[in-house]
């Protein structure tokens, strides 16, 4: 059996997995990040007895322990060298977690994680893999030969941190125009908010009086009841993910891409016109072709990759 | 000892290379693209002989024939599935070369052997290494782990094909945006002419009249005499350039990216600003950091390249 832990700015959710990825029990509480992280590790730990007493099993039955975190990781020595979202810098989690539980600790950084999770459970196994992740940043993570890819200083995989329009849209991480500033929910969000302001006859205000705000589902659902201002925001936005899922298959060329995070629930509406436009503008136009799918796993993902990575051990 | 042979549309180029990726003898023939590919397939052989006869050597002392093409490769079957430029489609290279000569024959794509070769020729080795060439398009190679990385089809690598910027210059993939209608030196000309239609004072229209053409050194030769109008076109190409190297290290966080192409022979004068640009604006923030150099094997990478990787054999 196996732990995998999914350490976010919120929650805190450990999950007792077995070798073919299934999680027996599962728990979790919230994260209170503002707290010492040796309190951090000290709620993995009581979660990982819970989990584990809960299936009926002992700690001996552990076989290694795997953390996703968000950030950079050195996962040689086990330190989290930085993860800003939890004022961590520089923190030895492998170590403090085995003062209380001496079994083999594997960190991972949590996009990659969640992405070998994705990855773990499709059936067959793809050659090559690659996630992105559509949140309130862009995300993803690169499988390449069953192992995780994390450049020469563990700091690669910022698919969303690729410009896609020189001078454009101002992103987080400071530069203009990156694909996070538009393909993320955050991004969606304001195409929606600018579009309102402009046709204050649109369904969608109608729609965010009636559910409270605007979120990502807002165009997305008025679109589905023909309103067009709805309509144009949903379609450029998923050109705008699909341009920057064309510029990841030509570098990569993977078996798979797949598309998670919260928008991914739109399933077909969102997949059908990715689907299209790769086939009309990918450079290669031969068979065998690069297949999109949505994610299977959902919030389960960085529990799993978690837990199947550090089984593993075993990245580029 | 090994060959390297780096068919181009142009020039056939055969070389006999030792295991360090030395060059000790090379020779070439004009490719004369439009005849039949079993005759460029001939001279291939013929310059094998020449070559391994010149060195006072034996094919007995060969170990390996290595082939880059300009095309996408069947490497397990030693096959051209396409090159356009060639017009090869399924041409089975691999077994038509070995009727004339029974040694191990291994094929690749050219951009990929050239990285390889560069790649090869590091003292020492890079852990992830990334091959940039601004050519007439921009191509590119990467080594990860020692291994070219190819895709899941072989068809991986298409770094000029990424959109920097959504819906502009069309690119000759037919895409909007690409890198290459940015970076290329075909993009740079480009620049170059439509910044002189403009400035009919520029010191570009003495230059172009002085070596009877514009290409890829105008702008640079005349920024370097303080132009205003070709520092113009100079600055904002590098630019270009270093969207994309960035675009390129937030993905992979190679060890060293290494910049090819006519262009290259720049030195610092392109190295220097996009050294700059790139310590600015990429994600990574924390050392160690990618380092950015210029090719050193320049005409040659193609050949050791192809030696060297089939020596190994190996890819991802």
């Amino acid at each position: 059996m196996y732990i995998g832990i999914d350490l976010g700015g919120t929650n805190i959710a450990v999950g007792l997995v077995d070798k073919k990825g299934k999680i027996i029990q599962k728990a979790s509480t919230p994260t209170l990040r503002h707290r010492h992280w040796s309190e951090i590790i000290r709620d993995m730990v009581i979660l990982t007895h819970k989990v584990t007493a809960a299936a009926d099993k002992n700690l001996a039955d552990i076989k290694v322990v795997g953390i996703g975190i968000p950030g950079n990781i050195d996962n040689e020595n086990g330190i989290v060298v930085r993860a800003a979202n939890l004022n961590m810098v520089n923190v030895p989690i492998a170590e403090e977690f085995r003062k209380y539980i001496d079994i083999p600790v594997n960190l991972e950084n949590d996009a990659n994680a969640a992405a070998y999770g994705e990855y773990f459970m499709q059936d067959p196994h793809r050659d090559n893999f690659l996630m992105v992740t559509l949140g309130t940043g862009v995300g993803g993570g690169i499988v390449i030969k069953g192992k995780i890819f994390r450049g020469f200083n563990g700091a690669g995989g910022e698919i969303g941190h690729h410009v896609i329009h020189e001078g454009g849209e101002k992103c987080a991480c400071g530069r203009l125009g990156c694909y996070e500033a538009y393909a993320s929910v955050t991004a969606l969000i304001n195409q929606t908010k600018k579009k309102m302001a402009l046709c204050s006859d649109s369904l969608m205000h109608q729609w965010a009086q009636q559910n409270g705000a605007i979120n990502g589902f807002t165009a997305f659902d008025c679109a589905r009841q023909g309103d067009t201002a709805a309509i144009e925001v949903r379609d450029k936005y998923i050109t705008y993910v699909s341009e920057g899922i064309v510029n990841l298959i030509n570098i990569f060329q993977p078996e798979t891409v797949v598309i998670g995070g919260g928008i991914s629930f739109e399933g077909e509406t969102l997949l059908a016109p990715i689907r299209e436009f790769v086939k009309k503008h990918e450079f290669n136009k031969q068979e065998p072709r690069t297949q999109i799918e949505v994610a299977k796993l959902f919030n389960d993902a960085g529990i799993v990759g978690a837990a199947m990575s550090a089984k593993k051990q075993k990245f580029l």
